[in-house]
């Protein structure tokens, strides 16, 4: 199949690779000349310009856009009017799932088919194998099953349902995520602070072997250990890109008790701040009703 | 090496078998007829006297114990005044690692060594290759170390330190445990509650295929869901063992701020009442500030 991929970013290069290995043509499309270049190189038609890709393409065209999710309506709005009924549009970025749905339906009326694809598996996953969970028109997925299949590990993809299900089950992965990594930092914390002396390299290594907890993050949490015994040179600040936000966010509008997830994703809120004010306002009423030391500046 | 197998339940029976399958010799003891009945079949020396069992073994005896956590201290009366110096009696249930550290004391006055083994991966484990975190003393470890090696999977055990290590990482790895399984069972939650029809076999397994939380903990909630679809069998009530609890008052005692793993527990407590006292009251001071209304019995 031939397929026009928009954005050769870390994502977007590994799969516009993965696809050639797959015997699937690439169109590819980015306004850094380097990764275009790169992916000439191995075997796609490159673009600078978003118009002349789209163009190269007969319909029906399969557009795939793997770009930052503050971007995909820009994208959409320049691709819309060269597009014709008929085609498919593949999302495979990290949109909210309630922006995949407007942006369906707003397709929709233009007989174009658009399709959400969460995708796990990271840099790695996208090269050699993602992960892939998929909403959209069943009558367009039964067009693009194949190039998912091929860039996908064994099993590794889900047509999930109706437009949005896709971003929707990447969402509360990404929840889990956040809860397991929580979960697995704060047991080491633990042995951090315990009076034993553990190779924490050595002990994600024998819960890789035969635990209950073996697991991919485990196994990253391994290689981390293995890089540097102690993490000593790293803060223990934790980012967030936003989707253990809308697993909360969803949960709350759905009325839905999920107390770990939620408290993992505070925490890495709390992780931000080097001093809170919430610290100050409790030490200064200790203070005031039991005359209980506060720490000054 | 010929080991002294104190416990024929579950656990200590697939061991014994698994010890046996490793060409070592077992001489095992339970009250349970049946139990040693079996072992006997598979090879193994059998008894229904504790003491016979011991008075079987010759000096430098390796015993195996393998009890409920409650009958440790009555099974380590009974064998101590049997033991002579130089002896090892390894414990490999789930005890509390500051008992495991007074245990060791106590025999060490005799000259008896005594080593703490956490198990993980369950009767699958036990029979077939298990996880193992040990501690204890390195002279009697150089010892042992080969009926561990021939009974995990490969890379499967850990020589963690002095005593209690053992015990204490297993602890910590069932505290990471109940933060990783409450993220799993609230992320299905979110898409039970959710708009979208979900099958969660077929969600549970794309998890498993090349995501970022693939784990045999969801490898084994894609199990579950294949068996029954949408739990509708069983009631979401979550019992507790102790070590998760273990975890969170070593984690208070060492001030450790680890509330993701906090909240796993509670949660399993919560589940454990079909109402709340705290409901009641919330209810009652929201109708009496509020004039809200409250559900009545």
């Amino acid at each position: 199949m031939k397929i026009g991929l928009i954005g050769l970013g870390k994502m977007g290069l590994n799969l516009g690779k993965n696809l050639i290995d797959h015997k699937h043509e690439v169109a590819a499309f980015d306004l850094n000349d380097a990764a275009v270049t790169e992916m000439k190189e191995y075997g796609a038609d490159g673009f600078s310009s978003l118009q002349d890709m789209v163009q190269s393409l007969s319909a029906p065209r399969v557009l795939w856009i793997m770009v930052p999710h503050g971007v995909v309506d820009t994208v959409l709005g320049q691709i819309k009017p060269l597009l014709s009924q008929g085609d498919i549009v593949i999302e495979a970025g990290n949109s909210h799932y309630k922006e995949s749905i407007r942006r369906a339906d707003e397709l929709k009326e233009a007989g174009i088919y658009y399709m959400d694809a969460g995708t796990s598996g990271g840099m790695e996953g996208a090269r050699n194998g993602a992960c892939y969970m998929i909403g959209g028109d069943p009558e367009a997925w039964s067009v693009v099953e194949p190039v998912f299949r091929d860039t996908s590990v064994d099993n590794g993809y889900l047509y999930a349902g109706p437009s949005g299900s896709g971003h929707y089950l990447k969402m509360v992965h990404n929840g889990i995520e956040y809860g397991m990594m929580a979960a697995i930092g704060e047991g080491f914390e633990v042995l951090e602070k315990s009076s034993f002396d553990f190779d924490y390299e050595k002990v994600a290594k024998v819960w890789n072997n035969g635990s209950v907890i073996r697991s991919w993050l485990m196994e990253l949490t391994e290689n981390a250990f293995s890089k540097d015994s102690k993490l000593d040179g790293i803060k223990g600040v934790m980012h967030s890109s936003g989707e253990g936000k809308w697993t909360v966010e969803e949960a709350m509008d759905l009325q839905t008790a999920t107390p770990v997830i939620a408290m993992s994703l505070l925490m890495r809120y709390r992780s931000m701040d080097n001093d809170t004010f919430t610290g100050k306002v409790v030490a200064a009423l200790r203070n005031e009703f039991g005359g209980h030391a506060v720490e000054k500046k």
